[in-house]
């Protein structure tokens, strides 16, 4: 021991022989905070001769690179001294604009004050989940639901409690029986999560009636719901369904992002919420970011000005309508007896139901060995459940490498129900935990 | 009371007449966000008739619009396809690539592995704050420190102990002082925040023997450091003093940013970090936003290629030295008597220190009548201390307006002087709260 200069007694020197000093410092928040071991198959996955069908990124190569390019250029040569300086905490006004105009195609009646941009609607979760959010309080979750809002809640200390959906979406009776449980064991829920449109991970969407009903319970329960919609442009058939939030504009905050639409490398999405939720973002949002990226936001503002952006949606929509066909076809050629599987009408995902005594999650590692990956259902839950189900991505791949990521699937699939009739279950898998009864999808390949 | 579809009772229709209907559901940590007397005024201050002292954005006109523009038109039409697309949580490897190589500029040896990008290097301190901070823990900071900083700590539920500084910065005896008592009262002290360079507000800077001593106080008492260096490229007077991240790769959490040194509407900055606190950040960067924008950092990086940015830092640096000189110059002629400030040595800021009486905060309406704006010095404590002083910024406006924004100054301050003299203290001010010797600066204007 020594002493130090100002002659109180100094610590021996440690010789910390652990892995990471700080093991001991972490905030509690972060015990939920892991690295999963299917992301770390991802980056396996992500190899160029794996068909990928597990990935969400959309295809942007029908992007026209020149009139971005040009729109660009000026947008930096006239304006680049406002496009490049710090910014609005709530988002420029222009852009808010802009969204309010888009939002209009769902039928949502907006003024730009009551908007928040955001990194991405990623981020306008992160902050919505931030600012109602105290650990221990519960969200209710479809079952499944999209696997990175799992994450935030998680990441506040949160639970979650899933609720079944039908071919139609969310199970109103099921999210009544849901609140009522949950609030007569004492838990306080903080609000409905739900993304009514070609719904990530199950491919499934809300109709019209149903979102009518969900908004009664919701109203009946006193339940906010915050309506995550990234893919309402993407339908394939016909005008896209009004929004939740078109029905109700006092109960709902709505987040939408220009990232499925446009491009996800600008990072903008927006939280559109009632006044007093919107005053909280904006306080939210300049702490953690001072203010989100402005140059992306004059990008994408002088982008819907100048270009056909609607028309860029259809050419979009018509691209990942023929993948879905692909898909779609190269499931009816090559999956076995006891799939099924939902067939969707938009967006970007088909939820595949395996057959019994197959697992999803312990399937995986060979089925990148054989050159395909998908996400395994379980990302899908905070449950653990989820080993039957598998999402499977059309967005990415071409329509002949979906076609062909489907035969390595059923080749797949094949070597494994062979296994099971020899070996019995999966080692690590097994019978699901049925809480509830599993979700049967039409375009099911009956045996 | 009426009974609803399936039988249960349905709750009566609420009239809810508060404005809120939402005032009972927010998280506990939202009651430390609120929007600030100062922040309403600065809408005022921001009107083109104000001299604002006030702000602290960089001055991007002598930025190369043309040379920008281009190097973004071109890449789009070269890269558009993946600086448009989602990239990784930590970033895009050329960009912490190129980061490394800023940092060398300031002693830094760094990994790009060891490198996390953010949404501006208010980002990386959320990320950082997250990670490490539970509700109670405390924050060593300096006296004054960085209202965003505050912001965030508050955010999440730390309390902040201010420590003293000297002509030097940070005082290293009466940091080890500060956390031997915060210990021996059973605190948990998570770590010391420290702006060594040039600091906001105070415009001081640890020199290179000051940062060692700090280094060993935070050795001694097995303390975590997160330096935050957005101005270290931005002296007046030779070489950048190294970093305190130089002189240990251990316990320094480093935070840097391109917002002073580039521009800050890209929002790109970044954390460097011991590889396990790396790990952290990235999962806790996936959660907040999936990634930081891939389009700025790719726009970043062509920049750097594609022009000589240092060159272009030099540019800067001698535009703040004359805005510094001419705020210099018009504080000696128009200050009264009592006055006191620091003298930067670069970055933005000057920390003046009113004669004994004299409130900054009270006195803020009254100047901003007068057409000057400044952030009076309890906006850069935690504790409600600092109506003595005031933080003037010279990097916005032009010298000819720095020194009119001093002359409107003195006249505000001269006519405080008289009615103290006539009528006593302020209304709402008085007196300071001394909880430990104000800090007496060089440069005084002496009596």
């Amino acid at each position: 021991m020594t002493h130090g200069p100002a002659g109180g007694v100094a610590r021996p020197a440690r010789r910390d022989t652990r892995l990471d000093p700080y093991v001991d410092r972490y905030a509690a928040r972060t015990h939920g905070m892991t690295a999963s071991a299917i992301r770390a198959l991802f980056s396996v996955a992500n190899r160029p001769e794996v068909v990928s069908l597990a990935g969400g990124m959309p295809n942007i190569a029908d992007l026209p690179l020149d009139v971005v390019g040009s729109v660009l250029e000026d947008l930096v040569t006239t304006t680049g001294m406002r496009a490049m300086q710090y910014g609005s905490g709530q988002g420029e006004p222009m852009i808010r604009e802009a969204i309010c105009e888009v939002m209009r195609l769902e039928g949502i009646q907006a003024h730009p004050d009551d908007v928040t941009v955001t990194v991405g609607s990623q981020q306008g979760l992160d902050l919505v989940t931030r600012i109602f959010c105290d650990p221990g309080d519960v969200v209710l979750c479809e079952a499944p639901s999209y696997v990175g809002a799992l994450g935030v809640f998680r990441a506040f200390q949160c639970d979650v409690a899933h609720v079944a959906m039908d071919e139609q979406g969310l199970d109103p009776q099921a999210l009544r029986e849901a609140v009522a449980a949950l609030r007569a064991a004492g838990r306080t829920v903080k609000f409905l999560y739900t993304i009514p449109n070609f719904q990530n991970p199950a491919g499934v969407t809300q109709s019209l009636e149903r979102r009518a009903e969900i908004l009664r319970v919701a109203e009946e329960a006193d339940l906010l719901v915050v309506e995550d919609n990234p893919y309402g442009l993407l339908g394939f058939d016909g005008e896209p369904t009004p929004a939740i939030r078109a029905l109700d504009e006092d109960r709902v905050v709505y987040l939408g992002s220009f990232s499925k639409t446009f491009a996800p490398g600008f990072r903008v999405g927006w939280v559109l919420a009632p006044h007093a939720v919107r005053e909280k973002l904006v306080l939210a949002q300049e702490s953690a970011t001072l203010c989100p990226p402005v140059f992306s936001q004059f990008a994408i503002a002088a982008y819907l000005a100048n270009h056909d952006w609607r028309g860029q949606i259809k050419v979009f929509r018509e691209m990942y309508r023929e993948r879905r066909d692909a898909l779609l076809a190269g499931l009816a050629d090559h999956m076995p007896a006891g799939m099924s599987w939902t067939v969707p009408t938009g967006g970007f995902f088909v939820w595949a139901t395996l057959p019994p005594g197959l697992d999803s999650h312990a399937m995986l590692p060979r089925a990148v060995t054989a050159r395909v990956a998908y996400v395994p259902g379980t990302a899908f839950y905070a449950d653990g459940f989820g080993s039957r189900y598998m999402r499977l991505s059309y967005c990415f791949p071409t329509p002949e490498r979906l076609v062909e990521g489907t035969r390595r699937l059923g080749e797949v699939l094949a070597h494994e129900a062979s296994m099971l009739a020899t070996f019995g279950p999966a080692l690590g898998g097994g019978a699901d935990r049925l809480p509830m009864p599993p979700y049967e999808a039409p375009g099911a390949n009956q045996a």
